[in-house]
């Protein structure tokens, strides 16, 4: 019998794609859905013409694969997986390669890495970035789990990730979960750069009075510069396209964001850890607060405004300043990403390799921008940097635009425009270079109504005061 | 044998407080802690000459009282108050009634009284808040779980509860886990009122160039107003306190705030529950960075300021200013506290007594204010209201200060003082005011690279475009 280099469990678009992606690089494959028409799809559709089989069960899925089998999983996160893992592991052998590749939260793959490495598989979880085009033309792949099972995929996908100049857009993060843990901070800070993008098409619209055309012309022209990213294109191309009746289409979108759960698995990490992300909490507060779309009509309706937004008199200095604070938010955003990583590769041991995971950011994902290279750069200069915001590369760069930032989050404050995460991005810079917060007053409370003690400013220890 | 009429289990100050708090209003009780000699040190010290009585095994606590039996837990909170079940669960009788008074995790609180329930015993868990002296002298209460166990309760409760015109601070708040969570919500909003007195003495210190005997002269005014409370009652005195050396305390103590844990399992299940309340997200958060202060200082030094804080032209005015921002962003944290409450409530069909919660907050706790009888009367006017600022009091009493609200945050954007709270106060504001959100392109490029659709603003259905 012919035998195979790789299995992909679920033929949904996604497994599909990242199928014909690895079959293009040279790796022969066999289609396994519970669905069989997915199969008899598959093949007879995209597959047709390619080294590509189908299997009827689990166990001609075994049969077909030269050993060790390398077998993928792309099914909905959750019980699925579990389900396929339970019928893998009646049917694959001891070093067989498992790896998921599913949006899974990070708990879930610890405690699945532990339950199969008993048994003696390789378990990879691995998060993928770039939706389905990115599946099917070149990934990022965030791939955590027993070194020896990366070794063993490494050469499928380094073929099959996004490329960029200095090599494949995947690489060894860290045992257990760190590959899904990794994924999901880069969903918070793809929360953050679509908030932060959305506050900037706000201001130049609500303040700068600018066209559907010429926003158009705003991004594109921004896509040159520093800010060039994949949502920055995207959000070029949006405000260009047109409806079947001549009108533009982002205005008919109702303004009520829908979100699957990432974002808030991040937020809630964050605070697990005692890492402030207000920035990308903020993100996840305003796709919320868009969608009580019910509460926020009457609400317009029963609280009168009591400032209006008005246009800005000079409309191109108003762009080139909302450019900089869209620059300086997006950096604290990320600064909050990196200090998650940071904390949670010391928490659980993993030494993710934080100069790595911007370069493979690089390309292939959601978030792939020319900024992840200057975040590339920091940790090459300082492999233990405590916060991108110390970076002197960064330190300059937001040093030349605080002024316009400032003025940006001020003019938004006085005519009433939300700006949550650029306002909540410069509260934080401003508390993190701040010598002396009111903590003090705050310790004092606590000493005061439950003897909480405090710390000194002039001697060591731990003090209480008998307040009068 | 005599028999008393309540049991403490765990001697600490606040178990023995309680306990004497007990006897002082007429229930004789039986105190047992596992470590022997805090119950001698008990009946001989504090407990000496009451109604009062020791232990010296679990089965001589159930034999000394009287039937059904009603055993009050003061233990910490987690394995300690299980190990406490575990032993009582041997020793008492169907029909007992047990008051968990710790600050318990509220779905620790659920499992417990599923388990308790089925051996036929009537769990309540109770949250308290007040510190010590309000255990000793009357607290708040907050209690979950059976109506029977309850009424059981409620003689003693009402008894030793802070006593406010409209009764005592107790109240029966719903099945299950719904005291401890009320409790935890409470907690939250604590830390928010907090960091906004911690913003607001960051303002008149820093822009306003008050001392610290004008801060206290300021909090005590404030004390006589709308924002009359426990907290802003504390400030006052702590400005006044000095050292043995003759400075202030206040100036000596270290800003770094600690915490203990119920402020982020607050945010982490709004964050579970999709409600926004970045108010109390952002008092974590602040006290979280007030902690990493080897870093901040650090950054302090290596990133120059862009800004100074220059002190108000009119110190009056200025005082006036932070007074109204402080009122509005403290109605903002409300209303995010109790939208938190409102959802949880449908969720957990806990059907909570939202006017009562304000009702039993107004004395005896640690956020006790005058505010909280408007709470009350918000709900009277609308036991459904979906959020404090659509009612007509507190949307009056916005309306008023929302030109001071902004000026205090536009001087803190302009002069690098971080406010946190008070500026995400008002993004919070402006975003649940405002009829079109920015999140139409959110919700474009969602559908532009995941193909996640979008609804329209002029009919009805889902969406897909086939973006250029």
């Amino acid at each position: 019998m012919e035998k195979y280099s790789v299995a992909m469990i679920g033929l949904g678009v996604m497994g599909a794609n990242l199928l014909l992606n690895l079959e293009r690089n040279g790796f022969s494959g066999v289609g396994f859905d519970i669905n069989a028409d997915s199969v008899t799809k598959f093949l007879e559709g995209p597959g047709k013409g390619k080294k590509v089989t189908g299997a009827s069960s689990w166990s001609e899925v075994a049969e077909k694969l030269e050993k060790p089998r390398k077998v993928f999983i792309l099914v909905p996160a959750g019980k699925p997986v579990d389900s396929v893992l339970g019928e893998l592991s009646a049917v694959l052998e001891k070093g067989d390669v498992i790896v998921e590749c599913g949006n899974s939260h990070y708990p879930d793959t610890e405690r699945r890495e532990a339950e199969l490495s008993a048994k003696g598989f390789n378990f990879t979880g691995m998060g993928i970035s770039g939706g389905e085009e990115g599946a099917l033309w070149g990934p990022s792949m965030m791939p955590g789990g027993p070194r020896e099972g990366y070794d063993r995929l490494a050469p499928s996908l380094e073929k099959i990730a996004a490329q960029v100049e200095d090599g494949p857009c995947v690489t060894y993060l860290g045992p257990g979960g760190a590959g899904h843990y990794t994924k999901m901070v880069h969903n918070g800070i793809e929360y953050g750069d679509m908030q932060l993008i959305a506050e900037a098409y706000d201001l130049l619209k609500r303040l700068g009075g600018l066209s559907n055309e010429e926003l158009a012309d705003v991004f594109g022209e921004w896509n040159q510069g520093e800010l060039e990213s994949f949502l920055i294109e995207i959000t070029a191309r949006i405000f260009q396209q047109k409806d079947e009746d001549g009108g533009y289409v982002v205005d008919k979108i109702m303004d009520t964001a829908a979100m699957k759960g990432t974002g808030t698995w991040t937020v809630q990490d964050a605070y697990g850890m005692a890492v402030p992300i207000p920035t990308i909490a903020a993100a996840v507060d305003a796709r919320v607060i868009s969608a009580m779309r019910g509460q926020r009509l009457a609400a317009a309706k029963s609280i009168p405004a009591d400032v209006q937004p008005k246009p800005a008199a000079d409309k191109k200095a108003w762009i080139d300043a909302v450019r900089a604070a869209l620059y300086c938010a997006k950096t604290c955003s990320y600064a909050q990403g990196y200090a998650m990583l940071r904390t949670a590769s010391e928490q659980h041991d993993w030494n993710l390799p934080f100069g790595e995971i911007a370069r493979i950011w690089k390309g292939g994902c959601i978030i792939r921008a020319r900024f992840l290279g200057s975040i590339q750069e920091a940790y090459r200069r300082d492999a233990d940097l405590p916060n991108l915001l110390l970076d002197p590369f960064f330190k300059d760069e937001l040093a030349g635009r605080m002024s316009a930032w400032r003025q940006v989050v001020v003019e938004g404050v006085k005519s009433g425009v939300p700006l949550p995460a650029m306002g909540g991005s410069l509260a934080y810079y401003d508390a993190y270079r701040t010598e002396r917060l009111p903590a003090n007053l705050v310790q004092a409370q606590r000493d005061l109504f439950g003897a909480h003690t405090y710390e000194r400013l002039d001697r060591e220890g731990s003090f209480h005061t008998h307040w009068n």
